[in-house]
């Protein structure tokens, strides 16, 4: 009597991306979820995730929602995300923050590789690139279950944008980026849309520029505005995509960070690319002929990327 | 050229509570959602605000989501959700709490009469029966347009505890529940099923109990677990199933807490009962047999309600 | 690489109720769809499953949705609905029906013991106490994988009855039958509420009386109306219900048509009672203390099933 | 005591288009839905129509569903959908059937403008470029109330085609007509992409070229699968995307059908553009720059259309 199981997934870091995660999750019924993070944050964690399942009979959904410090909890994971990690403080110096981040990344891997041996890895923390590079390494995990988030939401900043802009939906703007996240990221505007039709025709050129220029500052407008913390709400949306991507094995074309073996010209890097993301997490990686202006500012993020993974311990 | 416009829908306060609620109510495209808070808090309300926009096309929904701390920004808004108040703290008397959430509460009403003269005003702020009555007179609206949400939160919670005793979906589960909220609710075991199937005959008596204990400090449990702050994903919940009652008119049969004029044998207070609620807000109020025990206990959450009224300043 | 797969559906008969089955279950992305007919069918087969394919673009839903005539194309079937059959014709007597039927749901059966030997089949043609059995007996799966359709949609009419009296949301009236389906069925009036309130205290006798006698015939009241065909989206909508519990192990209480050993006093025969479903099919049945005019009635519908049974081949 | 009122959407013609839009609008609660055939077939609409509403309690969706033969029951409609009219059959020359559909047309007409004077009118009938123009001119509505479907199907076609050739998610694929429906439809290949990549660089020439010619005759497909009938779930879905666009204000991108008034060359005729639909219906015709066989191809289009329009009566 083997029965059909519930699909699970686990989150660790319970922050509020980590807890956002864990309730969108949970309201598309992708799976039971267990959200995970340090003992000395344990309650919280539990109270976060009781307050989700109280949130369940009313919103209608059915998932089993777990709030630990124990990775026990986590075994058989179909997938785990993560979200731990420490947020860059004043004065805190970028090596600092890549190198305590990084230990970060290994110790959860460990626990991730014992538990669910056989789960995919899709890795939110900063910074994202060498983080989910990290996470690859120390997992011994092949390449297709160990992928990165970050064009997934900066297409969603950018197609916001540009939805307000148009006073169009949101539903019909699309975007496309490459590289890595923040002030290197590579948009595409030649390849973003609204309603199939370029925006280069429809948004004059200062106006397009400032809204690519929105996209790449657009962690740090949240940043600012919230005062204290980053981001969740759209950041979450975007794992949950990705997570949706792989329980349902949709192929969705998503802007993935993954391991580059020769494409576009790179090797053992983590960079963000057109990828197609089903079943087996990173399905396939799609190749672009790039413009040559394009593949100089690629050049420039994957230089960016590598010149962080210096400062992995 | 008339045309059909978006529901519209304020959250004053834009905490946790308010902050879910826009979430939840733009997930379900209710309608655009204008969140409020004071101008010192304006920039995070602006922050959380376009996170959250920025979510929509990845959630794949179409909702304009605005932060502000100018009521003109409401203006003519279909709902009006109150979350807005302080939180009780350490040392400060439960009058003080009263005499200070009611100030809120009154200014905040002028302003939504204000603004949007013809909105239903729904009503989460603590100690909620005395806050919707300070609401209630102070706008003028008649009893339809002003309601509280406890009892679809305290439902919620009973359903949770009682789907993880029988291992069962909370789909399935009903609770009910009359009275105010905390300590006072009056639990209507009898009225609550698993399957249709009457909880007593299928819970040990003493389980059943623990139970309803459980759901009457439902709200302290997470407080204690999160050790700052309160419940948000549930309340939050909560009040988008009503605010989705109303702006579908589903005349959905909901516990809310309305102003009673000799129902239940109370009069000029607001207490939690059956209600319908729909496109008019409160549509009708259900009258129910109690047995003796159940009339004492509501009346004692009553006289609870009312000792909490003379407080209000 | 073994990845995540879909889940599969595979739809025996592609009449209205098939097509239909189909199309809600992909709608709600339970898994891939396979839609069987005969092989004189197997082009409109096709058709409808193109058709309901070039509306998952719009419907925002992924899922293959394939028609054939060719078994083989069920293979690793995880659940499989059986709406194949003839209905009864004018001067068809009911034991020809049923040995039609039954010869039917044999060599259906046999296909899907070779094709998904693992599988859980779902029974919906009629007589479908009777046909339930004979798939059961056929398939030499155990009891849990065998289970049959019919107070999922008698519960469904009546809640809508019910609702449109009342004037209140479908979503908080519940319903609850026991037995066969049809004038056999046997509604527990006092396990039903609009609200978690009892009907009887809502509805007048007689118009209660009246909904269950509707009830009854609700299947005849929807083949007088159409004149030609019988119902097709409220017998979908509950398979596609009982499919959702079983593809996300919900554990919902359902009454479904399962094998009973002694539960409610019978012995190898297939009823309509309370249970619960999730990801083992049948996880448990539900036993209820009946009143003894209850008892009757269910002992009335046992026979009329075994009546029914005594024209199997 | 003004309060919130659903929707309300009358679909004319109760088919199975006409049915399946009823039941696609309803599962999305997007309102009311009242389905209007001839006297002669009230009864088999009523019982689709109330067969429908019993899966309104297992679906989970509040909305009345009515059937009637009586326009008086449509009145204060907010939408009509006009799917009645007769199909081509065996030996019926076109101008016959245009002359015929005409008539049907100008009859609902007058009716949807006696009771419905504010509403807004989609047309489904083939041939659909001439039926919308004929309900335009005998509704006196202004244009942005009488919009016609045929692109929306065209393109769903289109990107399921698509998605099957590149085995990736109908969710990142995007198509792009113009023109009229069937072999003169004018397909954009440029303007269609996988992820926002360009088509023509993701599958070969003659497979794309063979993808739109499937598309071109993508209706005729079914018809000859179905070999009685003729699609009838993608266009359905087709028309609720546009009353979802409407009733929800979203300001899609979609290609309708729409009165010209010289963009794009044309004046005084219905044709397949790409537009804004929201609020008002028609919100704004997306001009384009064609190219010259682009224009070419709309002109044999537009040719077209105006020859058909000799027939009507």
């Amino acid at each position: 009597m083997a029965g059909i199981k519930r699909r699970k997934i686990s989150v660790i870091g319970a922050g509020f991306t980590g807890a956002t995660t864990a309730l969108m999750a949970a309201q598309k019924e992708l799976g039971d979820v267990v959200l995970v993070d340090i003992p000395d944050l344990e309650n919280p964690t539990k109270g976060k995730a009781l307050d989700m399942l109280e949130a369940s009979p009313v919103q209608g959904f059915d998932a089993n929602i777990t709030g630990t410090s124990d990775y026990a909890d986590t075994a058989d994971s179909d997938i785990v995300v993560i979200t731990a990690g420490i947020a860059r403080k004043p004065g805190m110096s970028r090596d600092d923050l890549v190198s305590t981040n990084a230990k970060i990344m290994k110790s959860v891997t460990q626990q991730i590789v014992k538990y669910s041996p056989e789960s995919i890895i899709i890795v939110l923390t900063n910074p994202v690139d060498a983080m989910t590079y990290t996470v690859f390494k120390e997992s011994g995990f092949p390449k297709n279950r160990v992928i990165g988030q970050s064009g997934v939401l900066d297409t969603a900043r950018f197609r916001t944008f540009v939805a307000q802009e148009l006073n169009l939906s949101v539903k019909d703007v699309t975007g496309f980026v490459l590289g890595g996240h923040g002030d290197d990221m590579v948009p595409l505007v030649r390849y973003s849309y609204a309603g199939g039709i370029p925006l280069e025709t429809l948004i004059p050129k200062d106006r397009l520029d400032a809204i690519v220029e929105r996209t790449r500052k657009g962690g740090g407008e949240i940043v600012n505005l919230l005062g204290n913390g980053s981001a969740y709400y759209a950041p979450a949306a975007s794992l949950v995509e990705m997570i949706e991507a792989i329980l349902k094995d949709q192929r969705r074309v998503l802007p993935t960070i993954v391991y580059l073996e020769g494409e576009y010209g790179f090797s053992d890097l983590y960079l963000g690319v057109p990828t197609v993301i089903g079943g087996n997490g990173l399905e396939k990686i799609i190749e672009l002929d790039l413009l040559e202006e394009e593949k100089q500012a690629l050049s420039k993020s994957a230089e960016s990327v590598r010149s962080v993974m210096k400062a992995l311990p």
